[in-house]
Order: structure tokens, then C-alpha cells, then sequence
């Protein structure tokens, strides 16, 4: 479905992909902005390219979980949008992308100012995407990965899964 | 560590457990209150038994991704939080629990009136604990199984992890 | 797809399923025949029911880890063909079953005379279906859990995938 | 627990460690001929670095699925050891590594005369570590990615686990 615009690299696991949809960057942020989860969050959009998404999320303390770090319900959401638009940048227009599953190991306390989760298509077919996202805490200008996941994504068309 | 008070049935995947901390029902209690997260979510703790949790969480606009279905996050948060509970009833009263990693595979779309996670252990060890979760969606009276999680719970005593 | 014969229980989480092919547990049976890894193991297809199915390995010396134990690739090899079949079982009599994605939890080493893996459906969709699958290890007439796996089917049609 | 010697770099995800035990080499290459499961599959190491392993197999047709390709058991079996082994290579000399948990993404059918598992620890810790692999399947001359693994490696210490 996708065309590799360069030839993939294993070491470096960096791919370059050609969108479908020239207006993939307008959807994604469309898209976005009508996740009212992501605004109760206050979680922002900050970078769509072909295949990768960045979502940064800066701390607040309604997100907390009992120990007074980001609750991991909040670290999957902005890894999981994250990966999920990365997906969804190399879809067709009329499609909508759904999460099938996703695995998330959390690899330290989600603790700091901000939180950046950078999603990237690992591997993009026409039904089923695979997506990764690192989540980064910032803290005194030093960022640490908290959390690493690994999903699937699904191309939905032809049908108003909305209804 | 979790004496069977039963032995294990593997048809019905039913398991008694005798809790270390006779007092596990407030001190998951006064956790769950301690998670701001779970209140931003408007969740509350509606059941806890030994190696038992479950979490309601009413629909509501803020929470909805794109297409006005629940999002992931939110079926994550609260399915992540009724598992790690679950666990947390079969600890020692001085621990903690930290989710290690979880996997979510959803089944549908998150659509109705409330959601309801419970969380069940389904191996407690010493220092690591597996336990699931199921949430369930209620949409006029039925219910409908939307997410199913499988996550690492971890043990995490004697030292300050909070610092 | 699959119409249920019977209402979930969410406390057992037993369902019964109706096969679309009266023929499941032959066309199983066959696919099992096929899979030259099961016989270089020398696993055994034990059971097919409707969204259920149920795979024997005797212990062999060949199939350890460095300490003696059934190695993890031969626990999930038959964890992962359990869920598949369970999978499949329900399958229109044309489809061939993909595995998409898988996550086990490895519970205790798996030491045992024989290790029974049962796979059961969680949700079966047109494209996707969601299964489980358990590995028992049984030891002096005493079984225990020693694994659990939730995963991704697909169900492949209309293509020939084999070329 | 494991120094870092050099930074960290989130575009490349490449990580240089340093080993606890000098020795790590040689203790991974006696642990994997200890590996029953890997002789019976006829899978060679490779390669070993300080949190890296690359495990090679050829194809056999013993090892396929219904179709021909080469059995999801086979590549994970790869994948399991190469993420375990980059894991064991940071871990100290007595140490024994054993796995908690791992997710797979199934990409692309098995179908190659070598596959190439290459492990990576994503995040070293003194209980657990996280470790990835991706597996190549190599045809004609070139390589196509058939399935990515994220898991969870734990340390173990201080007491014989192999009774």
C-alpha cells in the first residue's frame, strides 16, 4: 500500500514513507482535535510526519496516580494517539484508523515537567498497521523513557463505523 | 506467599485467595482515592475482594475520542487500575504495586452509558503478579465486553519509591 | 459472524459458539496434520469444540531450556496453535487462520511430565478474532498454570496466501 | 545497575552498555548450547555484544505451519532466546535470566531460507529488564521483517531456581 521512498535500515530501524493522502497532516490534526479525551488531558499535537506522530503532554496533577507520578492511564493515551495517528498518516483519506490491541512495558516512574510520546509505523499494510511509541519524561531539561508500546491498527472504510 | 483457600478450577478460572493484610478493602480504598487520575475520570472503586477489583466509570463527552466512542486511554486507565487493585488486595500491608506492563486487545467500540472493569489475579507470586481485567459496556440495559487486559503487576517494598 | 447459542457469563466466561462449518473439527484436525512443527515437537491435537481447542506435548529432553525446563518457544508453540485452532474452529470453511499478534505471560517454569495447552475464543469478528490460550504443565497427577496467552487471529480469505 | 557509556539517543535507539561481567560472551555462548530447544530447531548464536544477541536459523521443513512457512513457534523460539540473551549479556556472572513476558507482532508471512533474530535491551534494570528483537527473513538476497518482540527478562539471583 505504502511505497518505501528509501530502502528500509535495520540497525537504525529508520524508514521514509510516502503518504496516500497528501493532506495527511490536516487530517491527523482534525482528527486531534475532535478527541475530547485528548483536551481533558491537555495533551497537544506537536509533530505529524509520514509514518510518525508526537504527542506532549505537560504534567498536571488531576493525572497523578498515588504516588504523585503520571498515572499510567495517562502515559498509554498519549503513546496510543500517538501511534495510532502515526498509522493513520499513511491511510487513505477517507479512512479512520482504530486501535486493535496494544502493549505497553512502563520502564520508570512517569515523573517530570512534560511528557513526549513519539509514535512510528513499523510496518503499514492495507488492513492492519503495526505502530511503536517511546513516551520520554523531561525533568530538568534531561529526558528518560518511561514507557515503550507496540500495537496494532486497523484501516477502517466502506462502512459508518461511527454509528 | 497467597495461600489457595480453594483449589483452582480451570474451567471457570475461579480462584479464592487469602489476603496477607486483613485490612486490603481500605487500604485499597485510600489508594484509589489518592489517584487523581481516577477522579479526573470520574471513576469510582465499586467492589474489592482478595485478588478482586472492580472500577465504574460513568460515559461522559470529555472522555470520547474522535468518532464519540469512549477512548482507549480511558478504557485502559480503568481497566489498568482494576487489575493493579486486584493485585494490590493480595500484597503485605506496607507495599506497593506498580504496573510492569500491560496488553490490551479491544474488542469493540466503547459505546454506552457506563463501563465497568474488573480486575482479577490470576497468578500472585512474591514479587510479581499477573492479573486481567475485563471491561464491560452497559447500553440500555445490556452488556457488551469492549476490552481485555493480561498485566505484570510488581511488588515494590522497602524502599522509598516515592522519592 | 458466529451467532451465540447461549448468553455470556461474564463470571465464567464460558460462551458457546455455533461453527458457520459443520465440518470444524475435520478441517482442524487436517490443518493440525499439516503443521510440520507440531510433529517435530511431537504434539498432539487432544481437542475441537466450537471456539475451543486443546493441544498435548509430552515432555521431551529436546525441547528444554538451559535449565532442564520446557523451553518458552515450545510452551508458546502450542499455546499459540491452541488459540489459533480455537480460532479457526469457528472460521467459514474457505478461511485460513493467520496468528497477528500474541502476548504471553510466562506464570512458573514449566517443569512437568505434560503440558496441555487450551485455547479458547474471546471474540470472534468477521476479520479479527480474539482468543486465549492456558498451558497446564501436569506433574505427578498435579496440574499448574505455567502460562497464559492472549492474542490476535485473522481470518484469511479470497487470496491465495500460501504464494 | 548497568552504566551507560554513552548517551542515550531516542532517534537511533542505539545504546552503548557496559557489561557487569567481562566474561558475558562466553557465559551466553555456554547457556545457548545448554539449549536443548535450540539444537532441535537447529538455531546457531551468532552474534553477542553487551545488550545485544542475534540468533540465526535456517529454514527446515520441520519447522512449518499449514502453509509452509516457517511455524510463529519458530520465530518466536528465535526471538524469546535473542531478547533473553541481549538481557543475560548485562546481567552479572551468577545471575540466570528467565523470561516474564513477551508480545510478538506477526508482519509478514515466515517464508525465507534464514531467519535472523536480533535482541536489544531497551532498558536494563536490577530485577527486570526489557528487551526487544525483530526477526529478518532473508530470500533471494533480501531481507523483509517478519516479526517484532517486546519483553520482559527478569534477573535471577541467590537461590536455585532449576529445583
Amino acid at each position: 500500500l505504502c511505497k518505501l521512498a528509501g530502502k528500509p535500515d535495520r540497525e537504525s530501524q529508520l524508514t521514509s514513507y510516502v503518504p496516500l493522502d497528501p493532506d495527511f497532516a490536516s487530517r491527523v490534526a482534525s482528527s486531534f482535535a475532535a478527541q475530547a479525551m485528548m483536551r481533558h488531558l491537555a495533551a497537544e499535537l506537536s509533530r505529524v510526519e509520514p509514518g510518525l506522530c508526537e504527542i506532549t503532554l505537560p504534567f498536571r496533577a488531576e493525572l497523578t496516580q498515588q504516588h504523585g507520578f503520571l498515572h499510567a492511564g495517562a502515559v498509554i493515551s498519549i503513546a496510543d494517539s500517538a501511534a495510532g495517528y502515526a498509522a493513520s498518516s499513511l491511510m487513505p483519506a477517507e479512512a479512520a484508523v482504530l486501535t486493535v490491541e496494544l502493549k505497553v512495558n512502563l520502564l520508570a516512574p512517569a515523573r517530570g515537567e512534560r511528557f513526549v510520546a513519539l509514535g512510528r509505523v513499523r510496518r503499514a499494510g492495507r488492513t492492519l498497521t503495526v505502530a511503536e511509541a517511546e513516551v520520554m519524561a523531561w525533568r530538568d531539561g534531561k529526558a528518560t523513557a518511561v514507557a515503550l508500546l507496540l500495537g496494532t491498527m486497523m484501516t477502517v472504510t466502506g462502512r459508518d463505523f461511527r454509528s
